[in-house]
């Protein structure tokens, strides 16, 4: 090595030890700041992900940060979204998660190997630039990482690793077909990084100098984190944006008045639940994941509704999931992650008790969020439905509604009958004081978020007969529709 | 049918009816009095364990209960101790969780299938009696039902189910290979449940009269929910077990004065560093899990030393786990649950930044838990740890120790150097009052859970550098004899 060369290294070097000292000061900071940061590091086979990764975190303490590398499942393994696995290892506020190669991989590899279409690919791209924004928007430092070797290189490490006994094993024999393909990955990387690089920018590394490598990622990471901690928590704008909506009425306008008698409800229940049964095992053997959303007015009837729905499926495939108001380690990462990790695996039916509506209901008039969060999430909403039904799931929203006086005598009745007391609380009769703010939040909501790929039905519940079974008849014609379309 | 057999009949289905009622009348007493229940339903295949738990939630609440079933994972596949995904699923305060098919076809099966030896087998026995006893101790309602048929029964089901197109897919490989070792099964079934149900009963269900045995079963769920609210929530007692403990010194002996130069420092660390890191790897290919326990004084050096063994790690094989106060789902369970959930896969290795030693600890200085309690938890310890090494983990656990004197002056440290603030709050100072009674408690877990196969290890750490040697030196040799004993 020349003098010149040596030198250059040795400021190098400096360069590395200031930065990693200043993060490392920065640490207590992020945290108090509640600062979340992802530093996704994608690149090719053998150009140094993981020493890339030690470099970056050989100073920090290991309590604030992680390492994930998530395995990229074969299609037909995977019973989730192909975004679940990321979505799933967001950090929390104050901490750093390193994803040693992550969704691009995953989109690039599945697609060289044709087994998502072009289509698929095309959507997932879309669901990648949806992902990054709404974690952005959320308050995320999002870095993304690209370590570059070329075709020489890699071949030359490929050989490398594989003529040493110890280390060997760690070629797998994708990465000797990305080394036989390395064009087409190439042409492939550069075409992804284009598509989803125009929000949050990528920073190609050249992995054949390893120092500068780990200095550049060291410089972006700190210089981010310094801009970040300077200018506060990020809270994206709401914004525009062009979904197929189905029109929906205002509620005041819905005529509550129909009703079934006794009779016809016990004749057409029976009938309906024994075919939601049926439909239940093609829904299991076809592996179509199924999520069904409950939202509605305090005593309108929603754990009735859910429970006739629930009583014909298999126990073993089904999941209610009642939604509360969220935890801390929930409250510590963006609002859909509490969805997200209780997605169910495909031919698996969801039925979620209250959903990720409560943003802009109770979290919007209750002040739980700020009002960009909450203008921002129809968008939102509307983005991760689609992903849903991307993904092959049926997604049905039911907003079981009643009128004031209905919900009155509901809560009197609750309030005189021993066995019902527990069903009413104070928050209820507060809630209800309120009835007019919500009923225009509701209104909002309907008609922003009513999608042809997951639509709102509007149940009439002063009947509760009537409304069970409209609900019923509702799930199993879109069952019946789902069966029908996949193979 | 006779009409004295009808009559029987319909007496058995108004039973059933008056017990259901019963049982959705006690929901929101089970809710309100925070009881969990877990219902286990074995049984033979086709016995109609699925149908059975129909009838038992058909008229449940679904926001009450769950139903769960674990999927039997080949054991080469496992990457968990086997009774990982029947402790993950355990309910919370106040709700049912259904098994359909637990603990017992997974040993039973697995036994019959080779797939572990007959020392294993006895083994996961032992940790089932030892699971079951955590739970009920704990506070858990736990219902253990077998649904028995007869060979001649189950060969007729197997053949009616698939004769039809619609229900053939039902019937699995595994279910043909138990109807062909019917009597194998039947003895291995039998001398299971004699080996397990002498703490908590096993009641065997005739599958062949479905309407007894799901009156049988409400009638057992609803006696014992009665009796579990009657009595109120159950605290297990203390109990003495024999485990081959390892002599520990009292704290107050520890001689405190090793320390090392910076020079030998240094060296020692470059070298055992690297050690580790080769060690990591052979780990990691042996798939071998690595359980690491950090527990000591508040500014003991706790951090510092774990950065020390990360440092060599890589990233992607291992987590730190810093174990803060349990947060409300995690209350709601048996304690040791937040620790069974975040278990290494096998060939990673986890450090836990305190443990579940918090127990008497913390909680028992404090008083989060009742005196029975933390007395229990002393040898519910040492049986969890055992499952972890049966399991094949190395677990070490490290008390890194100080004297007072020393901590004295590393709080004023912090107190007076502006980035080291953070690290030192009230609590730090209330605990240093508790000093003695910290003491006292901390010695008697060292006397009572150092065990042979999970090892405590004393840390001087008044030389932070002396600890962080000693420590990285343990793990090496651990880990050295660990690669050496497996193929």
């Amino acid at each position: 090595m020349s003098k010149e060369k040596k030198e250059g290294s040795a400021q190098i070097k400096a360069e590395i030890k200031t930065m990693r000292e200043h993060l490392m000061s920065l640490q207590q900071t992020i945290r108090e700041n509640k600062l979340p940061i992802i530093v996704l590091v994608e690149g090719w086979a053998a150009a140094g992900k993981g020493s890339l990764i030690n470099e970056l975190i050989s100073e920090l303490d290991p309590r604030f940060y992680n390492v994930t590398s998530p395995v990229i499942t074969p299609e037909a393994e995977s019973r989730y979204p192909f975004l679940y696995p990321y979505a799933k290892a967001i950090p929390e506020n104050g901490k750093i998660m390193f994803y040693d190669s992550g969704w691009m991989e995953d989109c690039v590899r599945k697609y060289l190997h044709r087994e998502i279409t072009r289509e698929e690919y095309k959507k997932r791209i879309r669901a990648v630039n949806e992902f990054e924004r709404q974690l952005r928007d959320g308050g995320y430092l999002l870095l993304k990482l690209f370590v570059d070797i070329d075709e020489k290189e890699q071949r030359k490490r490929i050989r490398g690793l594989r003529e040493n006994y110890e280390t060997a094993w760690r070629v797998s024999a994708e990465d000797l077909w990305q080394q036989r393909e390395y064009g087409e990955f190439k042409d492939c990387y550069e075409s992804f990084m284009e598509k989803t690089g125009k929000l949050i920018p990528w920073h190609v590394l050249d992995g054949d100098k390893k120092n500068l490598a780990a200095r550049d990622a060291l410089r972006l990471l700190t210089e981010q984190v310094d801009e970040a901690l300077l200018q506060g928590r990020y809270c994206g704008k709401p914004f525009d944006k062009e979904f197929p909506l189905l029109k929906m009425p205002k509620l005041a306008s819905v005529d509550l008045s129909p009703s079934l008698s006794d009779e016809e409800y016990k004749e057409q229940l029976k009938k309906l639940q024994k075919r939601l049964g049926e439909l239940h095992n093609v829904v299991y053997r076809k592996k179509i994941p199924v999520i069904l959303c409950y939202e509605g007015w305090d005593a309108a009837g929603k754990g009735g509704n859910i429970r006739r729905i629930a009583r014909p499926l298999d126990p073993r495939g089904f999941d209610v999931m009642p939604i509360a108001s969220p935890e801390p380690h929930e409250l510590a990462r963006q609002y859909l992650w509490r969805f997200w990790t209780r997605l169910p695996r495909s031919g698996h039916v969801c039925i979620f008790d209250r959903t990720w509506y409560g943003r802009v209901m109770v979290e919007r008039l209750e002040g739980f969020c700020s009002e960009d969060d909450w203008k921002r999430a129809f968008n939102e909403i509307n983005e991760f439905e689609r992903q849903l039904t991307d993904w092959g799931a049926v997604v049905l929203k039911f907003w079981i509604h009643i009128d004031q006086d209905t919900q009155l005598a509901r809560f009197n009745d609750r309030q005189n009958t021993p066995e019902k007391q527990w069903k009413l609380t104070e928050e209820d009769w507060r809630n209800r004081e309120k009835w007019p703010q919500y009923e225009e939040a509701i209104d909002e909501m309907l008609k922003k978020t009513s999608t042809e790929n997951a639509p709102w039905f509007i149940i009439e519940s002063n009947d509760k007969k009537y409304a069970r079974i409209k609900t019923l008849k509702i799930v199993i014609e879109a069952l019946e529709k789902a069966c029908e379309d996949r193979l």
